[in-house]
């Protein structure tokens, strides 16, 4: 697990982008996230990194002869450390990089930002304990939390064609659904449609098949973190999921945020997790020093609604919840081991999703599911708005930033996607 | 649903090349299944044609001008049906291509043999009713299939990255097991390693996101099918499948045969699939009039297996299975349409498995948890050897075929996979 800090986590470096040095962006020298964007529809895909309110073409400042996101996550841990200094230290106040740089810069609302990289194969993962625990609830009264939990990192494979970049919209997806009194179940837009709060981890390096990866190697494989809203249809999920899983429910459309985060980035903001007392201790293949010393991150996390009304009224979103990565039951190193341990071989590009991220208190829930217990306890909105479920027109805006004594702020962007009417 | 006869399925008809006419080849000139093939390590990949114990190289043929796969399934049933009927003109008897043609064929046991195409998202399907009630009686007692199974085509996503072409050669996975008694699980390779039959369906032109494909137009987007064996550990399964679903108990290797069937060349093996009386029939979006009368299809499946025993002493495989597509609950056109009912896009070249497909009868079982009785009662082997579950070493073999009066027998060639020693 590799945590050591370098000059890029300096908080006193300075950037000559001065929007770069400004309290409160996502996006300063410290943090460097890539993404692919074009400049307009008929521009190519290129290789970008955030830097305040613009964002750098790393082929252009002739720091890579690339456009292929997929092809530089395939490098190892040690060369994207070194780009990474190298995009750090022409970024820098002072550098004799500035002039040939500054025609290499975009504004980031001017350009086009995609999806970035191929995503070959995406896995959702099952983290969040308190997520687990009180979903369990709803669906299994008598055993919310299943015997498997504190020993499997439970994941599930997901639909890669349909996950799109922050900004994506989709109509209200149509899924058979059927009440526990009725007598057939019938096809009808989804009348419990909901987010769920996640992290998704995308894979650099890859490994061959049949060659799983250790804890000691675990992270080197993977590339950065993005945000990720796994929407879901629980009415649909209710009916389909028995016995192999979620299939419809979920694959209708799911948003990852534009800027990759490196695991470099997120060195300086790591918090060991500590199993609650009487919990077992993972199994050695799972276990490892580093990860029971600095295993965890804290990235906290936030949803935010924006309905048709707040539009309409000209006001901005309300944020329904905050949690944090921190209380995750499985690191990002676990959830890459045992991905592998069978043999599975994971590719560069793949992304593994969090799971819903729910803090240990109801109101901190990464679901409108738990904070509405099932849709039987409506919120009230500051406009007086209700909603179990979200409605047509509804936004939902994830964001997720690091934050530490001693250490600049850095954060991941925006996550944003919007439910259409049915078709 | 597309299943008019033309003349590429003359049973009369012959071709130039002399392997195709012999009685019993899985190739003769009715079939004409797509591939990707290379002559060597060192030569580019290319699409062909397997006829008779050839193959038919279709750039050199200048029949496309293409070396991807993906982009000829991209292309409309009309162009793919106009294709075939050059290549099946060309290679009949008498074909003035003949000449020009000789030189475009290499024979198939000289040449690698690829994935046909790149599988972008992999959905396996349960359409094998008796599979899934004999398999649910392991499971749940009391309740081996589930309210839903009659209603909903049930699926879930498998692994894209671990799918290979036949010939695929896997160590033992390992992977969390626990028994009812153990007080911990353990991290150990699998004891109850399993084979599922299974057909493929290769999905040809895509649908955009948000935009469901009917009944009426659900073959239109099917390219063709192709074997596959989902291996399973079934004790990883049983240990880790609760709530969401398996994951590493399969997605260590999936197997699928090299050459695509095309719908076309299936259309004489219609086979109705009437639901038993008693049965709900299926929702209107999963019903059509085409559906009701030709839906199935009537492919022949065995499995082989062929242990180190076997091939020491220099004896052939053993048959340990027959069933038939024919009895699949769910037909081909109602997996994609259900598929896309909630905006789901497909995209050429994505795989949809049909579930394992065991017949009405114990010893036609698909797999060896319900041939064994989940492990209970061992298969013992023509010379002496015995079975619960697959051992080091054993390759299990799928073969599939069609056949019916006033037609030409036409054929999937093999599906091979072996299990290694875990490492």
């Amino acid at each position: 697990m590799k945590t050591s800090l370098n000059a890029t986590h300096d908080p006193h470096l300075r950037s000559w982008v001065a929007s770069a040095n400004e309290a409160g962006t996502d996006f300063p020298i410290q943090n460097l996230p890539f993404g692919t964007y074009s400049r307009g529809p008929r521009h190519d895909r290129r290789i970008g990194v955030a830097i305040g309110d613009r964002v750098l073409d790393l082929r252009m400042a002739k720091l890579i002869d690339t456009d292929d996101m997929n092809e530089l996550m395939a490098q190892s841990p040690a060369k994207m450390s070194a780009l990474r200094a190298a995009i750090s230290q022409g970024l820098a106040e002072g550098s004799a990089r500035q002039a040939e740089w500054e025609g290499c810069l975009s504004r980031q609302y001017a350009v086009n930002l995609h999806l970035p990289c191929r995503i070959g194969d995406y896995t959702d993962f099952y983290t969040g304990i308190h997520h687990a625990t009180t979903v369990g609830k709803l669906f299994r009264p008598d055993a919310p939390l299943l015997p498997n939990y504190k020993w499997v990192p439970i994941g599930y494979h997901g639909r890669a064609s349909s996950i799109a970049v922050s900004g994506q919209q989709f109509p209200r997806p149509l899924g058979q659904t059927k009440g526990p009194n009725d007598e057939a179940p019938v096809l009808r837009p989804s009348q419990r449609l909901d987010y769920e709060l996640e992290l998704g981890v995308l894979v650099g390096q890859g490994n061959a098949m049949g060659e799983p990866v250790d804890m000691a190697q675990a992270e080197a494989h993977a590339f950065g973190m993005v945000l990720l809203n796994d929407w879901s249809a629980r009415d649909v999920q209710a009916w389909e999921y028995q016995p192999l899983g979620p299939f419809l429910a979920k694959n209708f459309a799911s948003t990852i945020s534009p800027w990759i985060v490196t695991m470099e980035a997120l060195a300086p903001f790591r918090a060991p997790f500590t199993r609650p007392e009487g919990d077992p201790q993972p199994l050695p293949y799972l276990d490892s020093p580093a990860n029971r010393e600095q295993g965890n991150i804290d990235v906290e996390l936030e949803v935010w609604l924006e309905t048709q009304a707040m539009r309409d009224a000209g006001v901005g979103p309300e944020r329904l919840s905050q949690s944090s990565f921190r209380d995750a039951y499985w690191t990002v190193a676990q959830m890459l081991t045992h991905h592998t341990v069978n043999g599975c071989n994971l590719q560069p590009g793949d992304l593994l999703g969090s799971g819903t991220q729910s803090g240990a208190r109801p109101e901190q829930a990464g679901s409108l599911l738990e904070l509405t217990s099932g849709g039987k306890n409506a919120l009230t909105l500051a406009n007086g708005e209700t909603r179990t479920f979200l409605q047509d027109g509804d936004a939902i805006i994830l964001s997720a930033w690091c934050e530490r004594e001693g250490f600049t702020r850095i954060g991941f962007g925006e996550c944003r996607g919007q439910v259409l009417p049915a078709r």
